[in-house]
């Protein structure tokens, strides 16, 4: 049974602030969003969680092993070196759809996205440390059959980005709603997809779905941790798996 | 006319890298992605340019005013500093799209994305200061109408995702094959779109058509200018004009 | 009693990859060096230890608080985003000099900093969380009276920057050859020191022997603790006092 | 005849700001500092320039080459990206000394370091394109003779930092008062000085002095350029040629 810990972490106030007093430069907001993407996801990911970009000014992470505590620090971190606070909302479940729909429900109880006087909220609450079991999250990691030969190498770079976007919007809308999981795009072809407790059946179903929706060929490596990082990881070795064998779905036990 | 500059960004054989000798944990390679991305977006964005951070292992950039010189010192200036180094493509044109397949088309023939000698390469063309004019670049700026009142305050964090990313799928795929146009998504609710000489019909026939297929509500601002920080500049006054007086497609002259 | 717990951050090799194949274009080392201490400084500060840059190459670090499983942490995910490596040296001891110097010999035993095939050592102990106390670190922070309007606004910066020097210097040498403390600048008119057990009349003796030799009047706030960050803390409040109430030496008890 | 254009960087209000409401986490700051240091750094080097991160809150850099609407660039950029502001003050000479007490003389003209109402100042004038030449900067570039050998991998670390800081304090003070040269540390054991028409004897009288003084031996390779990145780069090889024949002067033509 998987119990994932989910933080929803919202940039306070901040479609205001990029356009007052006037419309900021656009290269520097995308350079500040990305820089602060990349902070968060270090504090996280060396502490053994996985944080997504998702919109920037919302970004969505798998915090299994990081407390209250941690959390604070972190918020205090990103308020002393940049221009714009955070607010973080924290919830766990079985469902990671539920437990992000419990931590946004929580910030959005303390205010709007937009409303100025809400800074710096940190609402819910983690898992204890003796709860905490090795089937905690279950990872996916999906990839698209032999992109560089099919895509990279023959089409244009944006008709590639066209086709692998394809393969996202219906991988994530399909895993939302058929399977209650998170899916998010990081980068080439690689998609990681937050689980509950999926068997081979459900990702061979996903697959197969994509294909026939999107003409995208997907490979799925799953892996299930203690904490995001491990269950990613046995998640990267699964898909090493269906490089090398040509497989489809490879679960990692 | 629009003469639009391209650069194709590509990180070389990063895949591979990214799995050798063993997978790299997630969240450092999330990390040294999104830096190096903030860092390009830097180096371009301070010379007028714009970068969009596509796949990350693949970025497109609009780089009117920037000198194969200029790419030459981002080149080693990032082989100098990261662990992976970068090919760029450069090319121009009155279509972005063909601008951009041509500068992809440069690269492939250097060799593969996942060609472990072909290194550094930088191919391509720059426009000659002397023909650089004010009606060069075109850029739309795109976002949802009162997106946090109709979604981020009411819908759960991943759910407003999912509808800002069906409006933008839905988007680049039609302002590419009936307005020849590149989209990109740069965070919250906003899109990029990179244009050769639309006209307001063309604009309002765009939103038509993604409220249609997909029930998303888009406006959108539009500027020119010598370079595509200027351009982008008026279509960020024009998408101002649009939120106060309630239009939903605003030309800045 | 103290009972410091030192890390001596050392990059690999790195006086030759700064001129291999040719002399690299130092205001990228300079980005490098510096970038790399930030994201040092970060990994070790949120687990509440502190960072100093010293040489760049050489960077020293008070690390009560943090495993050899983080440090591990820490060379990997340098070792992942960087185009250099790490090694890290461990000890601990009621000397800070004492503790750095076996930090120092178990890094010089691994090999030469310049020996191509040392790569990536960690080498050395903690402290067990069970043998932790609250007297473990003493911090000491020092600044220069009224900098501002001495020096800052009075001469020109270099001029200053000199004056800032000459008591950094005599105070580094002194309190460590004096006092078995490792002193920092920190940027400012700030140096940060890190001592053993030592009591207020050591603290009045050094600033005065530092006014006596060079000239330049100093305040100290003192602080003690079971981190750099909790020790550190209580001086910056020591500070604050000494600036209130023009006293020259403040223990935060 | 040198013709060297400084900027000084002074980061508004600054001392205040670390300690309002609170005093801020220490490695925040130094997080902060650095990385802002990096970032001006970047944008001033790949057009040309060095900076210095001197006191980080007071850095200086070598502008040659850089407009007054480069500044402005880098002040918006910076801006719109940390939680701090910059001022900038912009001199040119023939002597690097006098030409930072001048432009150091517009900031403090414009208001106190500490004043919380002078905000993103821009004060002085660049070297017209037309009058820039060849021999504008010179540059010097010191190093430790065997410092690996002989500190490095024989005494602790922080006994090499203080044998290194305190050549570096003699050559600072003695560089600036006898041959009105700007001196900085710029990591391991390097030291990078920003000169005015020197020849080769005096450079032999520098190391000469250092040497009998502190009992430091230095070597040093010396450029001149249009830049501080061509005069620099030129003495960098000039140093590596000091290295292979054991010289200890060598100036590039």
């Amino acid at each position: 049974m998987t119990n994932t810990q989910v933080t929803l972490v919202q940039i306070d106030n901040y479609g205001p602030w990029t356009v007052t007093p006037e419309p900021r430069r656009e290269a520097d907001l995308q350079t500040m969003q990305s820089r602060l993407y990349a902070d968060i996801s270090q504090f996280v990911g060396n502490r053994g969680g996985y944080t997504f970009f998702t919109r920037f000014d919302n970004m969505i992470a798998v915090t299994n092993g990081l407390t209250m505590d941690d959390h604070a620090t972190l918020q205090e971190s990103i308020g002393n070196r940049y221009p714009v606070t955070l607010s973080l909302g924290v919830a766990t479940g079985t469902s990671p759809v539920q437990a992000l729909a419990d931590a946004t429900e929580r910030l959005q109880n303390a205010g709007s996205a937009q409303d100025e006087t809400r800074r710096e909220c940190l609402e819910g609450r983690t898992i204890d440390d003796d709860y905490r079991t090795a089937d905690d999250v279950q990872i996916a990691h999906f990839d698209v059959v032999n992109v560089t030969g099919n895509y990279t190498d023959q089409l244009n770079a944006f008709d590639t980005f066209i086709e692998i976007e394809q393969g996202y919007a219906e991988l994530m809308r399909h895993m939302r709603y058929a399977h209650d999981s998170l899916s998010f795009f990081v980068g080439g072809d690689n998609v990681i997809v937050v689980c509950p407790d999926l068997e081979k059946p459900d990702y061979e179903e996903a697959i197969a779905h994509v294909d026939e929706a999107v003409d995208v060929q997907l490979q799925v490596g799953v892996g299930r941790g203690e904490s995001a990082h491990d269950a990613g990881y046995a998640a990267k070795h699964a898909l090493e798996t269906c490089r090398a064998d040509g497989t489809r779905v490879e679960l990692e036990d």
